[in-house]
């Protein structure tokens, strides 16, 4: 058994920065950019009519006059043509579609005269445009950008016009700072799934969604894997599974009976073992090791399995984790503590530091800390509306109200 | 056509806060609840084993002595029996598994002698333990919480241990201030899905993947519906089902000419046009109307096909109707502005206000506006590396270096 600070210690000293990952653009929304994005092609990837009207020849158009013209083919968003357009003639042209050749600008369909508008191939329109210059409407070919540019640098965010670009520049994948993989996996033949009516001895996997919900308030990745039975093969597997993501965070069975079959897995599946048990209330069973992965690596957490013991240990040792994985600056791995001053008694244990939860309220120029009712390990009704959780230091037995305490706040995202 | 303000007040005065919705408890992380959880069963359910040991009777402890008890059933987690344990008598059980009956407390294994403690059923066990209580190593049913018992109050925000404890109540589904769904559609028989190599005349639909990540960027839940074709029945049944959503927004086919037939479908679908057409550059042609859904509505924007005329109107139109149906305060319905001093000449166009890409320096006192190059509406370039768009007045003509410009500030998610 180590002490708390020197447990946090190893965490941060085993974690390293994870190198830049390939993603979906669907699943990049605000990420940062590894590598450029170049073009695959032109934009616009050709002259594109800027109007709904007619595709006309600068040549043909009488200045400050009536222009009559042959219509001699219409097209739409999609529709392309091979033929040029003859002098004397034109296309009916709508907004998107490409100009034909021998075009140079589009005439809008609001410059028709005599009810002309409606002109389609095969009939004549009669043209009015005072206003008319040379290339008019068009969207030149690579305006835009050029096949081969990059158009979004390293370092770019990905912005929703950032993604929308990157969509025109044919990327569907991007290399990015991505956030970490955490596979998360419940151990107990007692757990049935959260939506399961429990028979007698049974209990619902609260654990899998609530480590899932603090992985992404985290800034990670959730991979939920379940809860699986207490059956060394059953667990080895799922072990397995969970050790290709950046960080597996299993829960349960690393306490200290026959049936503790969490530390045997992580052995038998090569996860060396960094520390297993931490002076501290809840969370004494805590397990942590790493495991080699290509030139990464894993690291691997073996919560207890009581919720209340298992969420203080994700915010005392995973968070550190994920931030450092992230590449977040220091100040950013850990939640922020205050000093505050209990509003009532508290009471400690003998041997290690407690983690209570308490509410914080502003009094004075400092913080009052109020104890929420507290059943221990497996109770997370005080947590559930917690403000931060107070630390009471090993071997302070009962403390009066009006002593001070450290409190860690469990706001914030720490990112 | 009307004037900008104009349009964003119309949308304003139809936006309504969204009631409260039911949604999966996994996809419900940080919602705040709108009615309270209480609790299906008691917890805990049973009386629970806190440690690895043996469960014995009160009466048959031995005070600082030595007690030897003959092992009458192995419990694991999961495990229960309906016999009760005889005096004398004890059960070798697993952290988590039901107490049985008869059995009053949990000697830890670690308490047993002789080399008893790994003794199953069929076995005598020896236990010292120094600091027995009564009752010890157990948690009682219920001491957490009780049937029935709100476990989370009305406007419990769901952090990870809410989450949890959610769970363990037995909630699958919360009712929740939720985040509007928006449905989006791009038209246009041009487009071909994001991840096609387009032939010639054909454009990546760029637009759906750029809008999504913006509606997620302001607090709302992407619905993507892909791209539809230029034809009348394709389009009215893509807006029918678009009109399942909070929020329709619909890019292309809003401009003039004959195949412009967003508006009918629109109209055929019995949306009520409250707008269409306003003063700006870009995006000229946006078209806004409303259908009654329910006892709500359905707010449906009209977007022009371009991309950059597209982004413009969803964050000068769409964006503060999500705020509202969210129910943001009117501070948190905009993206903020800044004044500051053009870097170099900018050009506006005579009749229209033009929102322009560009970059914001801190600059003595101010901020410095540098116009990104930008090639127009279907430019994304600047856009995608901006931070901000300058607002260059109508009737401005060009704006020469040193003029002071309104700039709406791209970055924050307005709440």
């Amino acid at each position: 058994m180590i002490d708390l600070a020197e447990a946090i210690g190893l965490v941060e000293a085993a974690a390293r920065p994870l190198g830049p990952r390939r993603v979906a653009l669907a699943s990049a929304d605000g990420l940062r950019l590894a590598a450029a994005i170049a073009a695959d092609g032109d934009s616009p990837p050709w002259d594109r009519a800027m109007m709904d009207g007619f595709a006309v020849r600068d040549a043909d158009i009488v200045p400050d006059g009536v222009t009559e013209l042959d219509v001699v083919v219409d097209l739409a968003a999609g529709d392309v043509t091979a033929l040029p357009i003859p002098p004397g003639c034109c296309a009916r042209i709508m907004t998107g579609a490409p100009l034909p050749a021998g075009a140079d600008a589009v005439v809008p369909v609001e410059c028709a005269l005599d009810g002309t508008a409606g002109t389609h191939a095969g009939g004549r329109v009669r043209l009015r445009d005072g206003r008319y210059r040379a290339g008019q409407h068009v969207a030149r070919r690579g305006t835009a950008f050029r096949r081969g540019q990059v158009v979004l640098p390293e370092g770019t965010v990905l912005s929703p016009a950032a993604i929308g670009l990157a969509v025109e520049a044919g990327a569907t994948h991007v290399v990015v700072a991505a956030p970490p993989r955490v596979a998360i996996l419940a151990t107990g033949s007692e757990l049935v799934p959260p939506d399961s009516i429990p028979a007698h001895g049974q209990t619902r996997n609260s654990n899998g969604p609530m480590i899932a919900a603090a992985v992404r308030a985290a800034g990670g990745e959730a991979v939920a894997l379940g809860s699986v039975g207490d059956r060394p093969e059953a667990i080895r597997a799922a072990v397995a599974m969970g050790l290709a993501a950046d960080i597996l965070v299993l829960s349960g069975g690393v306490s200290a009976g026959d049936l503790d079959l969490v530390p045997e897995a992580f052995a038998a599946c090569g996860v060396a073992e960094v520390f297993h048990k931490v002076r501290m209330k809840p969370g004494k069973p805590v397990w942590f090791g790493r495991r080699a992965r290509g030139d990464g690596q894993t690291l691997v957490f073996g919560l207890p399995g009581n919720p209340a013991s298992s969420l203080v240990c994700f915010e005392l040792f995973v968070r550190p984790a994920l931030a450092i994985l992230r590449g977040l600056a220091p100040r950013h791995w850990h939640l922020p503590r205050v000093r505050g001053v209990l509003s009532a008694a508290a009471r400690g244990a003998g041997d290690r530091p407690v983690y209570a939860p308490c509410r914080v309220h502003a009094s004075g120029t400092g913080y009052a800390v109020e104890p929420l009712a507290w059943s221990g390990s497996s109770d997370l009704v005080g947590l559930a509306v917690a403000e931060g959780l107070m630390v009471l230091p090993a071997g302070s037995g009962t403390l009066p109200a009006g002593t001070e305490v450290d409190v860690v706040i469990r706001t914030g995202d720490g990112g």
